[in-house]
């Protein structure tokens, strides 16, 4: 070999070496390969194939995923990190995933309740929407969900709202994973007057996100009723041609279904699946009123489904028949819809009313065990938003979205089955410490990515001016 | 006047001076009336006749009871305190009344889920009860609900159990207020091996605490299909001479439903009412499947009904006709039920399932409003449990139990009613401070009776216990 192509490989083993996210290096003595992050001494719930649970275990994070999972001597023998999440007496889950909302809509939260569906649109969302939704109103709507979600362990979330470039922009900001959908809808809206001007903003927004570690850029056409069957065909083109997912609203009421075999002589899974929109990136949100026969068009269809059973209460929308579609094989996750009808964004309270409603509705309280019902808001979330691939588990080579929970609050105390204690027993407010893509965005309850404070004073200001631009609500305190 | 009558007179009027809880004094050059504590600065929802809410409210506290309700001006310059508690920027509402539990039960929190109610009972909560209650068991499951209760704002519940004198030994040091139900039952119990056993128990513990402040002492036959009709006829008799509520589970499951009118002809409550047992002392538990018949009965009656819509969903029992009981006028509240069936004794997430619950099962968003839902869980709790005259609502007269609730947590951002918010935004964990009968019982989260580090060593102990004494449970980490 000459000098010179010695050299070369000198200099090109060393670029390589530097490339790696994971090196190893000898240490005190021991060969430890270096990683970014520890998190040690918890007990972890995996939520992989084989549900294991590990007692005292370590995970071991480097560029932004995990590099090994194991009993926690093991990864502190193996690696080494700057950083380090001691979860000592607490346990260790999968982030959440929100398999539907409209973030902004935070800033809706209370303002109209206990109305007809019909009445709660036109006289208070709608107008609340058309006066008040700006990107400035979006991105603090954004904020104050963002911090919502961290605060209760959610680490991925499916949105569905208008200036979604802007929500992006603050969700990579405070390093939340998100499918954003940006929507598309056959009446002006506060970003977008016309199709073409929606498809334009969507293309841009689809091209400026792609490939990002954190954000996937999606189409979502609002619903089969309010979107035709050109522009309908327009989103599936759209779709096909760069990738992105499509999320949407479908089959959320019995009207929705009257009203669709009324004017197109079928239901609207059905329509759909006649016009060729639907696809294996397809998520969508509700799904209350399928047949039978639709059903089996979503799973041959390879359609994600999302759950979000205390909306569907809230505005007695009906119950989802989840328990077939589980047996059934659909992809189908869990989530809480917009905080303007549910009214609060945490997975926690949704788990346990996806169990107990279906126990009640089947007649069976043998109907979704809390392993399903956690199933629901980790892996088979992912599995519908069809990332399963990535997020959903805590496996070596996942994403690494881990969140620790206490398991020392009065609520949880005693525990007897570690699932049942994380659907029937844990709160929001028992998450302690979140990480998402290896980066630490809440820790001992202190979020890292967001200031908590002026959330609160835009949230309060928006608020102030919604009341305003629907001339005063009700004399009533604030 | 002879020098012998005046001392006479001074001596008797320092008495009744010192007697009367509320002296008035001359403080700062003003008339100040010299009470025992403050309560300031907060947006007080009285829940009073008029559903006053209050901006920069202030309450006045003596001697257990509320003395004066106004703005917080008016009462700091009337009124003087040694303590005082700063509710700026909160809310201050009536403390929670948690219609029906069985407290105790907290040890068995997620002990077995998701089972055929005839396996959760027989092959889990059966023996698990047989092998463990004690007294020194019951003394430490209730002081974890205590602390749970208190916590989420709960300050009066209603209990059946066994050992209930223990129960209402700990309750009482804990400063909790509670209408406890000692059980009978027609087979041997943990603290009872006969009837005549159980009423003598009944017999000695009613007249214990009597007239006890914080304890209504109660007797509880179980339910009317475990309870003999002769038995049944025992208890209220006893309930007619000692004047005791009685406290009771009525038709629960369909099930009961159906084997009542299969051996005796009519449903439990046609029954309960031909044998003479409903008065107006009755609390009945549950009531899921009544008929249109049988409510008119409990109204006619005032027999107070506890909704426990959570448990209810997890046992799959049903769901019961609270907006017609609501319409019909009937005395109605809402409960956990036990931990062991919910598996949490939170309030709020009672309120917001029992709205949504029933909006679904109508098919009418409006039915149960928010502010239906938060009287539920006071003022009407406080009339399923014949105390109206005494807890429920903050009004000149009554109890002071009280509860400061944050307005600052991001789930609760931005609040545009004040019942939605307190229904469908706040968390157990939104409770900050807790006044009951007039003694702060938690400030600042840092509960003031109890002794939280001790609960949870003695609460895990137990937990051991119970697993050891069923043979263990399935492999599973704790």
């Amino acid at each position: 070999m000459s000098k010179k192509t010695f050299l070369v490989i000198t200099v090109l083993a060393t670029i390589f070496a530097n490339l790696l996210p994971v090196t190893a290096q000898r240490t005190r003595g021991r060969r430890m390969t270096r990683v970014d992050l520890l998190v040690v001494n918890g007990t972890l719930v995996t939520m992989d194939k084989g549900r294991r649970v590990i007692e005292d275990a370590g995970i071991a994070v480097s560029g932004g995923r995990i590099v090994a999972v194991g009993s926690s001597r093991d990864i502190v023998r193996m690696y080494e990190a700057p950083e380090r999440v001691d979860a000592t007496g607490k346990i260790i889950i999968p982030g959440l995933i929100n398999g539907h909302t409209h973030i902004p809509m935070t800033l809706f939260r209370g303002l109209a309740d206990d109305l007809d569906l019909q009445d709660w649109l036109t006289k208070y969302i709608f107008p609340a929407e058309a006066k008040n939704v700006s990107e400035e109103f979006v991105r603090a709507g954004t904020r104050l969900g963002l911090a919502e979600m961290i605060r209760g362990g959610t680490t991925t979330y499916c949105d569905m709202y208008y200036f979604e470039d802007a929500i992006a922009d603050e969700t990579a900001k405070a390093g939340v994973r998100g499918v954003l959908g940006e929507t598309v809808i056959d009446f002006p809206v506060a970003d977008n007057k016309t199709h073409a001007e929606a498809m334009a903003y969507t293309e841009k927004f689809v091209k400026k996100w792609k490939g990002h570690e954190l954000i996937t850029p999606a189409i979502a056409p609002h619903a089969p009723y309010t979107v035709s069957e050109e522009h309908l065909k327009a989103v599936r083109a759209f779709s096909d041609r760069t990738g992105s997912p499509i999320v949407t609203h479908i089959s959320e009421t019995k009207r929705e279904v009257d009203d669709s075999v009324k004017a197109k002589g079928v239901s609207p899974i059905d329509y759909l699946s006649r016009i060729g929109f639907l696809n294996e990136r397809v998520i969508a949100a509700h799904v209350v009123w399928p047949s039978a026969g639709e059903i089996g068009i979503l799973k041959r269809a390879g359609v994600g489904v999302v759950h979000n059973p205390q909306s569907n209460m809230k505005l007695a929308s009906g119950v989802s028949p989840v328990p077939k579609m589980l047996a059934d094989g659909l992809r189908i996750g869990l989530g809480t819809d917009g905080a303007a009808s549910n009214n609060d964004l945490s997975m926690w309270e949704e788990m346990d009313t996806a169990a107990k409603l279906h126990k009640l509705f089947s007649g069976d309280p043998k109907v979704i065990s809390a392993l399903e019902a956690f199933e629901l808001a980790t892996i088979r979330s992912a599995e519908a938003l069809h990332m399963e691939k990535e997020i959903g588990s805590i496996e070596k080579g996942k994403r690494a979205d881990l969140v620790i929970v206490e398991r020392d609050s009065l609520n949880k105390i005693p525990a007897y089955n570690i699932y049942s204690d994380l659907v029937y027993a844990t709160k929001a407010s028992d998450v302690q410490t979140v990480i998402i893509n290896g980066r630490v965005v809440m820790r001992d309850r202190r979020l890292l990515t967001l200031d908590e404070a002026s959330i609160k004073v835009s949230a309060r200001a928006f608020r102030d001016q919604v009341i305003k631009s629907l001339g005063g609500l009700e004399a009533q305190p604030k």
